[in-house]
């Protein structure tokens, strides 16, 4: 399928079949994350893959929704800060760097026929403390990961075209 | 192309033809963008086609490297944070939304052919200015968009896979 079928694809999926995702298409997910550009190609990205259902029950105190934990898979985006690259005026990239690697990921399991939901809103707190994440590492974004068990048509609901492309100035 | 082979074409390029980027392709990348998700939806991001000769050569006043403004368009990426979401505990989310918007746009001209390079080692304050960006307003990162006048092969220099995935806790 083209990017662009795939990034019309691509929808927020937040019901799951309890099918176990094939080891094989877990790795190629994860590899297309591993290979995204970086800041200086710093890559300070690490992906935590929870599969175990007592891990998964405990990671509800950092985001309640009941379908989140029912998805086979969920793949928690870290970043590590310390070793990011950060701009001379001191702008953090490491969001940037995660966000793109997680973006990788996202278009290529949809390829695979796999369901993701970008998740921001969880208690960062909470998830650190499920998964024992260092105290200086960051959690970006969670992304459950499966096949979905809901029909989803293409994307919608996006700002018109010329009111976010400007020519030349802003 | 397969995703997977997109993401693994891509490479950062800095040798550009001066061949124009067609209109359709430049649409289609940019609507590569505008579909992309965002932290509520919300789409805090504008993106600045420049083409115009004098104000690429302006911009070099915010990235000095002349290959820069050789390519035929420079994208560049901006955010809204006030018209972004945040997390209760404060934490912003417009890098990460323009960062998957620009991946988009950046796997989108891969496959149309069309070479591009993350850039963020710019001087921010110069850019805001010659592109009159608001004050309030970010720019998160640019890239030059054109026909690559350089071969390069697949990417390469990434982490090992199993230094950067770790299973159901850190």
């Amino acid at each position: 399928m083209s990017v662009f079928d795939l990034i019309k694809r691509r929808r927020s999926i937040r019901k799951y079949k309890e099918t176990i995702v094939e080891q094989e298409k877990l790795n190629a997910v994860l590899e297309a994350a591993r290979l995204a550009p970086s800041a200086d190609n710093k890559q300070p990205w690490v992906f935590i893959v929870v599969t175990d259902p007592h891990v998964k029950k405990l990671l509800r105190s950092s985001y309640e929704e009941e379908w989140f934990i029912k998805a086979p898979v969920i793949i928690v985006g870290c970043a590590a800060p310390k070793e990011a690259w950060s701009r001379i005026d001191g702008e953090e990239y490491w969001k940037v760097d995660v966000a793109i690697a997680m973006q990788n990921l996202v278009l290529a399991a949809t390829e695979l026929g796999l369901g993701t939901c970008w998740i921001a809103d969880f208690d960062e707190k909470a998830a650190k403390e499920v998964l024992r994440i260092p105290e200086d590492v960051r959690v970006v974004a969670m992304t459950p990961l499966g096949y979905q068990d809901q029909e989803k048509g293409l994307v919608t609901r996006r700002k018109p075209f010329n009111t976010i492309v400007r020519h030349d100035k802003w």
